[in-house]
């Protein structure tokens, strides 16, 4: 098995944490995105997406998606879990992550994306050309706002995002967090929970990753 | 349990088509998004996000998010399995449920929520006013574009998206399709490997829903 990874993007890093918290040992593979390297002939034939991570199992097959990524590595290796224990719990765990993924990552991409001369003519990922927008630019920030208020509200009852247990969605929320600093997006400045959160989570080992 | 439902969207839909496949009888709360009964107090509180569908549970949990809700019920009614058997297998369902979620569910979504008159200040969904943008009407047309020539790829040598077995990444696809002639967008036409796919994947009876 092996990880295709950029170590300064907030997909790659939320799995990146998951494999450090299972205690696992996959090699990496880097695939620089700075230098466009995720749109050779060679890396599109494996994701033609063009986007991270991906991992290669052992059989040589190819999965894209961190959610998928995670979801094959926990039922490879249970212990701990990290996706949700029985019904209501692994629910608890997809729905929040889902949540970050399209409220939180994808707001904070549109802000980064569409402001950042790094991404002209890249305002989204893969391999194919597309202009930026400058009014997504105020749209992802105020989409970004509304996420962590609504985050805040959660983590205010609760002590991790899908209730009592920390799981894979809490990685998303800190790849989220991390991510909206690079945009000047600071939600523990404003919000006290997820301050109380952060500082729990980010201490964490995986969390230098 | 009950479903939070409105049976002209398309993720409420995937969620009864999976809901029909599995046999099971769950009795539907229809809240109307034509008149923005999404966005009442009443049920606002159930789903600040005013998106559905949500499951609410025996135990009185609100589940949103169609791939949470969708996995609770899997969890609770195995047969027949529809995320998947095995990591391999499962894996391959949540890879090709996140690329029809992000490429192509959003993508039209980005088309009519932008063309529409019906959605005027409400560009994506949620209680808080979002202008449309008229260049996303196009961006979205070619990430439609782009996602159904991935798509008819794929299908070219698997049966079904997950490979051999008809899966709940199937149903997603198949509210991707219907949902995308509500712009003009149809794929069928295009690529005759989603041509073959459509025909028996829509003449399954949970299609008619």
């Amino acid at each position: 098995m092996r990880l295709f990874d950029f170590n300064r993007a907030p997909n790659p890093r939320r799995v990146r944490m998951f494999i450090a918290e299972k205690r696992l040992d996959i090699p990496l593979v880097p695939v620089n995105l700075y230098r466009h390297e995720q749109l050779s002939p060679e890396f599109l034939a494996i994701n033609p997406a063009g986007t991270l991570p991906v991992l290669e199992t052992d059989e040589g097959e190819y999965i894209s998606e961190s959610l998928a990524i995670c979801s094959y590595l926990e039922a490879r290796h249970p212990d701990p879990p990290l996706l949700g224990t029985g019904a209501s719990a692994c629910a608890r765990v997809l729905m929040w992550n889902a949540i970050c993924e399209q409220d939180g990552l994808a707001a904070i991409a549109e802000v980064l994306r569409n402001v950042s001369p790094g991404f002209r003519d890249h305002a989204l990922p893969g391999p194919l050309p597309v202009a930026q927008l400058p009014p997504l630019v105020a749209r992802g920030q105020q989409r970004a706002a509304w996420f962590f208020e609504r985050i805040a509200t959660r983590l205010q009852h609760h002590q991790y995002l899908a209730g009592d247990s920390f799981s894979f969605a809490d990685l998303t929320l800190l790849a989220c967090v991390d991510f909206a600093a690079w945009v000047q997006i600071q939600p523990q400045q404003a919000h006290p929970p997820i301050a109380r959160w952060y500082a729990e989570v980010a201490s964490r080992p995986s969390a230098r990753l």
